[in-house]
């Protein structure tokens, strides 16, 4: 039987898909007129957003909304899925620099476009080509959300409010990715350092940004916004790093099926994740050593991975992990029994909250 | 002695400056708050964005701004200075697309962050770290462009009237770069695809949309802005082509200390361009065996750089193009003597126009 929050979240779930679907259809028109050579490109965007993923970003923010005041709005749903295009912005630039091959089980689009040029046969380099296609399709995405964004058909009043969180939004995205990249050319871990990055990849961009941005099409008092935005900060930034925790478990731990990533990769590319953080905060020598030889090794054996697999599990850290996740949930649940909150979305961000930990899908 | 319209376009390019200026300066203290990691990421951006650079885009939008009626406004300024951020996010990413190592003279951004790595000791790839860092500060460059365009203080509704056209120049400005990587990879050239692409990636990036974005700064009426979209098209398009076919010529025979790039370099890098491809529609059968020879070896000599210069010269294919600016010049201008246009910013157009096909600076 269907829980009646599950069913209200894959309702929006579905419109979303459908706004989605209608502006790539534009888009795709609208390149075509420009030029056939550029059909592969708004092909390429089709598949990769259309195909799959949880609309998280999209479902914290129209639920931030309702929980706010916002009435039912197509234009509103059409504004948070543009934050759907900002997220593949985000991971196809993320694949290019990460050198991941897949993405939900199929190639990534830096790896796509390669193949395109093998196939047919054109001259140059295909990894420069596959790149290339990448930043300027990642560079796309970005200016597509936009204009999706801009074009929803909300009131110029909640436009004109929502643009500020917006553009911080995503400077705080392109920041915690820094900060990211910068973490792992460090021949150091730090806990305190992982759990930053957390907070800016994750805490802020995936659940607390949105929902301020539900509350910004929602609410026109600036005092009664900013209340608002208090309380979904409370909210969103623990889940957003019990997010990011359980990301990391299951980059490790996750079987493939699921995360659509071959098993170990993060353990082959030498993430520098939380759990990792913690993993070297507790080794003894011996675990170290193996660590120093197994972890970031790109021709790790599946025997490798679990070598590692039980290190992890044996310093504690994967336990900790765990309660770490259940602490901070806890903490974000806390913070949702507030009178101001919309008594009939009450339930759909409680249920959300179990999805971004995994606890539902 | 100084010409009036050349001071008036100098005053507007110091004032670019100064807002350019305070809007990183904001920035980098924003995201030293985030992390001392980030400060280099700002500093960069400081260095590539402040040492050099024309000004054209947000010259073109301000003057045409004037031109359609708007009276001088600081706010405009800061919302056209904007421009420049989106054009650091293109030529970040081309920069590192095309593999260059200078811009203006100085190392380009991945080269810039792969020397950082070196210089540090940071773990990992040089050569990786200085892409992803590229990728991310393009990517930073595009949001900031967005968030100071916004917060620029011009009233609410020349925001909501200019929101559409400014999408719809970076949408242009992602295709023109695709199918000009495309037309790359192609193993053929055609003067009818590289005219678009030049249409695409300066015609209508470079001018007729700064252009539109002004007037869509100043002009209430949609009626009265369609008519002065229409004579900007007019006049931003042939001269758009024009400068893009003068900087294929530069990229040739242009002297390195005036293009801030090594003599050529688009030659080393087998750049189809429209000069290229007009040289190969004239060429003999010893040229053609020549270019196959020369054109696109990344290890061409100077005395390589120079037979290729003397094919381009004797096909003809250089005099035609000087024609080619010349005629397109002409038809720009010609479509300026309109009354719409206020009569104190006609100079600064024409005066513009001679700057973007370099016959002032």
């Amino acid at each position: 039987m269907t829980h009646p929050p599950q069913r209200a979240l894959a309702d929006i779930r579905i419109r979303v898909q459908r706004d989605l679907t209608d502006y790539l259809a534009l888009q795709t028109h609208y390149l075509g007129e420009i030029g056939s050579e550029l059909v592969p490109v708004a092909e390429a965007m089709n598949s990769f957003l259309l195909d799959g993923g949880k609309r998280l970003r999209p479902l914290f923010a129209y639920c931030g909304y309702l929980a706010a005041g916002g009435v039912e709005s197509e234009a509103v749903i059409k504004a948070v899925s543009s934050l759907e295009l900002l997220q593949a912005c985000a991971l196809i630039h993320d694949d290019l620099m990460d050198g991941s091959d897949t993405r939900r089980n199929k190639p990534s689009i830096h790896r796509h476009f390669e193949a395109m040029h093998n196939d047919e046969d054109l001259t140059g380099s295909p990894t420069s080509y596959g790149s290339s296609a990448a930043i300027l399709l990642g560079d796309l995405a970005l200016v597509w959300s936009d204009q999706m964004f801009h074009t929803s058909g909300i009131s110029s009043q909640a436009l004109l409010r929502s643009l500020a969180i917006h553009d911080e939004m995503r400077i705080e995205l392109m920041a915690g990715q820094f900060l990211d990249i910068h973490e792992q050319a460090l021949g150091s871990s730090s806990v305190a350092r992982s759990l930053k990055i957390a907070r800016y990849k994750s805490g802020k961009y995936t659940i607390e940004r949105p929902l301020h941005f539900g509350a910004s099409l929602a609410i026109e008092s600036p005092q009664k916004l900013t209340a608002f935005m208090d309380i979904y900060s409370e909210f969103g930034l623990p889940l957003g790093e019990a997010f990011q925790l359980r990301d990391d478990l299951l980059g490790v731990f996750g079987d493939p099926s699921t995360t659509g990533k071959p098993a170990g990769d993060d353990l082959r590319e030498g993430k520098r994740t939380v759990l990792m953080a913690m993993t070297h905060d507790r080794a003894s020598q011996a675990q170290e050593s193996a660590l120093a030889k197994y972890f970031g090794d790109p021709d790790l054996t599946n025997e490798g991975v679990e070598i590692l697999q039980t290190i992890i599990t044996e310093t504690g850290a994967r336990e900790h992990m765990e309660e770490l996740i259940e602490k901070l949930t806890l903490t974000a649940l806390d913070a949702l029994n507030r009178d101001e909150i919309e008594p009939s979305a009450h339930a759909l961000l409680n249920e959300l909250a179990a999805i971004a930990i995994r606890r539902s899908v």
